[in-house]
């Protein structure tokens, strides 16, 4: 088995890797809209059809929403399982597009070539890297490496209402060593990264309720409770002045960053006041005595997401509402229960309760963080392949954003993840004029023929 | 001249004076909706008609708006100016209504009988309470008792954007003694009424903004300022624990209420937990240490009337929106500049703005309290008259909400008003079922007849 002839397989079978992202982009696989229940069946279809091109015993499997595709091949070593998701967001405001998001095309841009269309990078093009380099490997060595499993699923955009039940009922067919996860980024558009801790959620929807109903301001303001006050007074209360959230426990358990970690990512240069400054800000807005990265990767959250009440229409109304209302989440690190935490915040806000005025919760979602065993050989064997393919060394770093499907392996299947992407920070991914570069399909393609050769010689996961 | 033949005569004449009011009722001068313009006309064309009857020369007057009525009579005396309003809310939801709301009728209740309508209280009804007191008073004497001029507009319930002109150009004509209000009520639907204080009204609407754009609380959560944290501090800070308003300067310049009026007012033995109770409250939320009635009469407020930012919808979108709103109004009370309480507002929210947040105001009306002078012995012959009337003495009381066209009498012509109005708390004026008490109707016409007579005789005015 010869790396090399894989990479200089995979350099000059570019252009025809890039021809079949562009049939698979052509699928208007949009999985939130029951208008294209067909196309995302056609895309399940293609993507079947295209591993049993490579050997692989692949199936269409039925679900009360949108199809899987399940495929495996037999092999020696290791025993991966790859994950991607074959739909896509909606195109609306389509005028905002330059062209027709399902009419995919390889554009020239001062910044290079890039893949242009919905999808290309979020994540059909993600997910294509592995698959053209399983094709490369499979075609210069007549066999791929090692086990392997693929997963897609079609209903990533539109929150995955048939994946706990399927891999559930198909817990045994799925299991295998490690998962391997096609759907992040490069870190900061540049440095090949693992994403290692992904950040859990709890979500609360608040109405505080002062009158039966809404009163004119001129007869009762200044003797009826505001809701608006109220609620205004809990939410001003879940932050201090240093940025901390002031909950009853909420800072309880969670571990300190290791120094090891810590290291890696102060050599990771982050630019945050190039982060913030791309979003007109320029100040942390978190705890004072942590780092911006921290902040957004290891630190838990508070954030008020909406609130509403009173007249919110043009002009004036000089209403005292019955009713106020906000939606907050927090994000969730490592060592803090969702439990607990929407426990601790419902008492929090019953504390500051006035005496006039009633309560009424509405949960929504709850997942702890999940934090990735980077004991585990392999994450190291992958980190190594990253780096030698990319001018930057790989490192491990965290998302402050939740990405269920890798908790889920940890929960139903008992396996670690591990999530490696190339997107960029420019990728415009749920948005009009989404790309994905063609460095990142190259590399990104290159990438994973040299993680399976990692993991597969050293049989590492 | 008597005044018991007066009295006398409109206890007789009570049914076709109630006839007269269901035929003014029949007319659905809804002004705010320009699809009722021409019954807006006929309703001043109807009082037009209807003054003549009584011997003044009324007439229609011409703005860009609905048509004013004016009319005029000579007399010897004091010269009285009455205002009222001819146009009436819209009646949606219709179908909360149990009767259609412009086929009125009397309607025996377990309460007693009621005009029941749109308009029936707000402003028909209490409106002609003034003319059929004038039109019994000329019955049985043969002319009326003094000056009168008649001034009714068209325009109240749609912001009467074409009083303050009117009433500026035809100062010299409108100027009379003093202005007599019928569009207030009882006190708590028993004790006659003389408002002697207004609240004037500061509004102003704040956009605080953070990032430039929405960002994903997951990616951006905790390192970048959420508008709608940096509002609910701004908000929160406005009350202190004791229900006072903390804006600088906010208090500066208001008088103590007067030894008299404090005992006035005790002496109406206001059920405060009554009028909490009956919007499912118990708990005054304003300064500590000051009474119910001074909350809603003679102290300032500040009030949001309205919160939005993020999102709103259904289901959870976990955005760190770029914008959060409010719209807040300050009710004013004597001695309070309304520029002077908006620039020091702003003044208290640029001091607690983060220095990430930008701050866009957007001003929304400005008038000061207005107080009228009860030394004007107008005001205590009124009061002795409604005392003769009604089984309680009459009250000099406040009102929390703002009545700007007692303001326009003191600044365009600077004359004294008094509101003097015989409404229930039960009307449900703006409301679907509208009505107005026979005896607030019957009692009304009498009150009139008694202060027309007592200001008359005494020369008063």
């Amino acid at each position: 088995m010869s790396l090399d002839a894989v990479l200089a397989r995979i350099d000059d079978q570019l252009p025809a890797a890039t021809d079949r992202l562009l049939e698979l982009l052509r699928i208007p696989s949009i999985s939130t809209d029951p208008a294209y229940k067909q196309p995302c069946s056609e895309a399940a279809d293609w993507l079947v059809e295209d591993l049993k091109s490579l050997g692989i015993k692949a199936e269409k499997r039925i679900t009360l929403g949108h199809p899987m595709v399940v495929g495996h091949v037999a092999g020696d070593g290791p025993h991966l399982l790859f994950y991607g998701h074959y739909d896509v967001q909606p195109v609306d405001p389509l005028e905002l597009w330059d062209s027709d998001p399902f009419a995919p095309c390889v554009e020239e841009t001062p910044k290079g070539r890039v893949i242009r269309g919905r999808g290309s990078s979020d994540d059909k093009g993600q997910l294509m890297t592995f698959v053209e380099a399983c094709r490369a490997w499979r075609e210069v060595n007549g066999a791929l490496p090692c086990a392997i499993t693929f997963f897609f699923e079609g209903e990533e955009e539109s929150g995955s209402p048939s994946l706990v039940p399927f891999m559930t009922e198909n817990a045994d067919e799925l299991r295998a060593d490690i998962a391997l996860i096609c759907d992040t980024g490069l870190f900061q558009s540049r440095t090949p990264a693992i994403v290692t801790m992904l950040r859990g959620m709890v979500g609360e929807q608040i109405t505080v309720q002062g009158p039966d109903m809404d009163l004119h301001s001129g007869f009762f303001g200044g003797l009826a409770m505001n809701p608006i006050r109220a609620l205004s007074k809990i939410l001003a209360d879940i932050h201090d002045d240093e940025g901390r959230v002031t909950i009853p426990g909420f800072y309880d358990g969670i571990p300190d960053l290791s120094p090891e970690m810590r290291a890696q990512w102060e050599a990771l240069g982050f630019d945050w006041q190039g982060f913030l400054g791309s979003v007109g800000l320029s100040q942390p807005a978190g705890e004072a005595d942590r780092t911006p990265l921290e902040m957004i990767w290891s630190r838990p959250t508070a954030e008020v997401n909406g609130i509403w009440g009173g007249y919110t229409g043009d002009g004036f109304k000089t209403v005292l509402p019955a009713k106020a209302h906000a939606k907050i989440s927090f994000r969730l690190v490592e060592g803090q229960d969702p439990d607990r935490i929407r426990d601790a915040f419902r008492a929090f806000v019953r504390a500051r309760l006035p005496q006039d005025c009633r309560i009424e919760f509405k949960p929504h979602g709850g997942s702890a963080a999940s934090v990735m065993e980077t004991s585990d050989p392999a994450f190291e064997a992958a980190r190594q392949a990253l780096s030698e393919e990319w001018p930057e060394p790989a490192a491990y770093v965290g998302c402050g954003g939740s990405i269920p499907i890798a908790g889920h392996f940890g929960s139903i299947l008992g396996m670690n993840a591990m999530l490696i992407g190339f997107g960029k920070d420019d990728d415009a991914i749920h948005s009009p004029n989404e790309k994905y570069d063609l460095e990142s399909f190259h590399k990104g393609i290159r990438s994973w023929a040299r993680i399976l050769d990692a993991l597969s010689r050293k049989g590492a996961a």
